[in-house]
């Protein structure tokens, strides 16, 4: 719901590309471009890929040009035999060649610093369609286009994703604001440890809320993202009623979501643990060392991540952190109590301030009837006491270990947060 | 090179759907049709994604009806009030609705199982337009459907990534493959340890090559793919020119390739480990705990993986491996003698037959003038002694910590197949 802007103008985006329509790679282009577009506030109203065949990249160029305002083409720019979009489009808007001495000046450069010759085939570069605005590109090879015709303005960009991003937002992504009436203002809040249904049951109907903003829900199996969306026609209005609607939804969802937009779990993590200057250490099993790449994705995290266990066997469950042997053998492996003795383990043993135990069976094999698959035991402990959970997950081996991982940074947050304790609900939601 | 098919029925895909052009979720369903009827050899023309948009969807309907012999239509058929495909290809085929009992039935079981009733938006399902072959559904509620005009056919499905595949391979795919009078096989060499231009380099000319089979190469921060395809009369024609060509890429390059297709390089280094009987341990510092992540999502590593030490802290490398604390302060964490202290101190606490470890500076911070951002040494110890090397990466910290984890299970790789030795070039690449 609500995906549609309101404003009239369209914009069209074009890939052109063999490897994208054989499957061969994963276009992440039109993505990226129908993004950034639609928080323009400009309407996507189709994207088309089609392969390196000049009569077809013809016809959707000249198409597209009658349907739509803003057409963005990428790909097929390149100075390989492949690549012949500079050629069709020549022949669609009647272009002849000229030397540019900017580009031919800028691709000097660029081989100067690599130290080596400029190879006759990016010499081509230089020679660019004489009734075009040339996009110059600073982090590439091959520069972009802008024609016009009848009001109907065609950009092509390159096809690789940081120079096709770079000429985006240097060329087009000003133009097409100017000439966006309205603005289009979004936010994600992003939670985890409910299930889709489990949270509008607690939001209430959104009736009410709906008339302001648009809301739209996107499950995965590490959790539910929210997107609070509309058209203003100032940024400052936008904001002043997704804000509205954001608290609204927190006062009754607020322990849910761990962050907005971009923002990572295991950064808000370890900004919780900046704040209280507190330290990690986890102790992983059937995650494998999933939970400390997290944690060290963020630049920084050295100051707050002391060590990690991978205690893949039950030796190194007992000899690097202590667990004891009778409980191990009494309960197995994969068991309350062997969490617990690993969390409080890993916190002794490097003497940080939260431990993080995680203990489960992944999968396809080793279930059993009264173990089965997915069953993983994940334990929290700090100088307060130690919490335990017990989850079934009922994905495939990998997703089994990236949930039991999202979980775990997640009760890590909430046991900063003050929020974990035996009788709060969320402990029994996966 | 080498992406079109010679065969000459088209297919073309339509994607349907707002939340798919506004960048909001990534489609992933063009990707494998793509691929999959690339696959059976058949030409994919056009992928085209439009939006929630009933006139706009009718054209492409109509259009792709007129171009091309096969076409492949998903999403829009769930039972919200935005699904709104069944309706316009109704009206394109002048369809009426019937009541289809089968669909009723699958309904009535699968929301049995659930223990719930059938919500009435749900009930419309069982309404089927009465000029198609209905696909049946049976991981889903929502049924497929199988129009054909003129010779040109039309198959809907929906777009949920696991329903569509599910229909398409059962009715779609076997249909393709009849009419498809070539096939088309192909098999990826990938590679690590060498750029896209040292692996040319030692493969020389591939001119002669290149009459037998396709030859194209994808490169990635992780290592290049090779892809081999051809179109020949039978699979065991194709088999065989590509086996012919692979023999003698082998020669040259064999010991960059370390798997096939979709084979993953922990796998290899886990079939490896499990053909010797032998036992890996890791020392992880700038990774973090990817390499243990990545060895464990193998199921069935725990045969092979012992443990794992995720030591960030100075203090963690000299109380978990034993590394000598005057080594330490004299050469920094961050050098040869201390990542080669770590994978002999990790052999000998957890007794594994193979320690690997590494040390770096991920980055973004963190570096100076004499270690620069992106240095890492990797070290891989057995009973026969300890190897080590120097490398500088010099991506993104996330990139960054891929690469090394990356690099060290290919070190594991190259020790375990006797071809880490100093005086082996390749340990000097990246």
């Amino acid at each position: 719901m609500g995906f549609n802007n309101a404003n009239s103008a369209q914009a069209e985006i074009l890939v052109i590309g063999d490897e994208v329509i054989s499957g061969f790679i994963v276009d992440t282009n039109s993505k990226f471009l129908g993004q950034r577009i639609f928080e323009l506030g400009m309407r996507v109203s189709r994207i088309t890929k089609i392969g390196d065949d000049s009569s077809a990249i013809q016809e959707c160029v000249e198409n597209a040009l009658e349907r739509s305002d803003w057409i963005i083409l990428t790909g097929g720019l390149g100075a390989t035999h492949d690549d012949i979009t500079k050629s069709v489009v020549m022949k669609v808007f009647g272009s002849n060649l000229r030397r540019d001495e900017k580009v031919a000046a800028m691709l000097q450069e660029i081989f100067k610093r690599r130290n080596r010759d400029i190879p006759d085939s990016v010499q081509t570069q230089c020679e660019v369609p004489d009734n075009c605005r040339v996009l110059y590109n600073e982090v590439g090879t091959a520069p972009g286009f802008r024609f016009e015709k009848k009001g109907h303005v065609l950009f092509c960009l390159p096809g690789v994703p940081h120079e096709m991003k770079h000429l985006f937002e240097q060329y087009i992504a000003p133009e097409i604001s100017k000439h966006s009436h309205q603005v289009f203002t979004q936010r994600i809040l992003k939670t985890t440890g409910i299930s889709e249904a489990g949270l509008w049951e607690k939001v209430g109907s959104i009736a009410e809320l709906q008339k302001k903003v648009n809301i739209a829900s996107l499950p995965s199996h590490l959790g539910v993202r929210i997107r609070l969306s509309c058209n203003e026609a100032t940024k400052e209005e936008g904001e002043a009623a997704i804000d509205e609607a954001e608290q609204e939804l927190m006062g009754k969802i607020g322990q849910y979501v761990y962050g907005r937009n971009e923002e990572l779990l295991e950064e808000i993590v370890g900004q919780l643990l900046t704040e209280k200057s507190m330290t990690l250490a986890t102790a992983e099993s059937c995650t494998g060392g999933l939970i400390g790449h997290r944690v060290t994705q963020i630049s920084g995290s050295s100051k707050y991540f002391k060590e990690g266990f991978v205690v893949y066997s039950n030796d190194a469950k007992v000899s690097r952190l202590g667990v004891d042997q009778n409980t191990l053998e009494k309960y197995g492996a994969v068991s309350e109590p062997v969490a617990r003795l690993m969390a409080e383990g890993v916190c002794r043993v490097s003497r940080a301030d939260i431990g993080v135990s995680v203990t489960g069976i992944a999968g396809p094999t080793g279930g059993s009837e009264e173990k089965p698959v997915g069953l993983t035991y994940i334990a929290v402990s700090d100088s307060k006491g130690t919490w335990c959970g017990k989850y079934i997950y009922t994905h495939d081996r990998i997703k089994n270990k990236e949930r039991v991982a999202q979980t775990a940074l997640n009760l890590v947050r909430l046991k900063l947060l003050g929020l974990l304790r035996e009788e709060n609900e969320n402990a029994k939601l996966p």
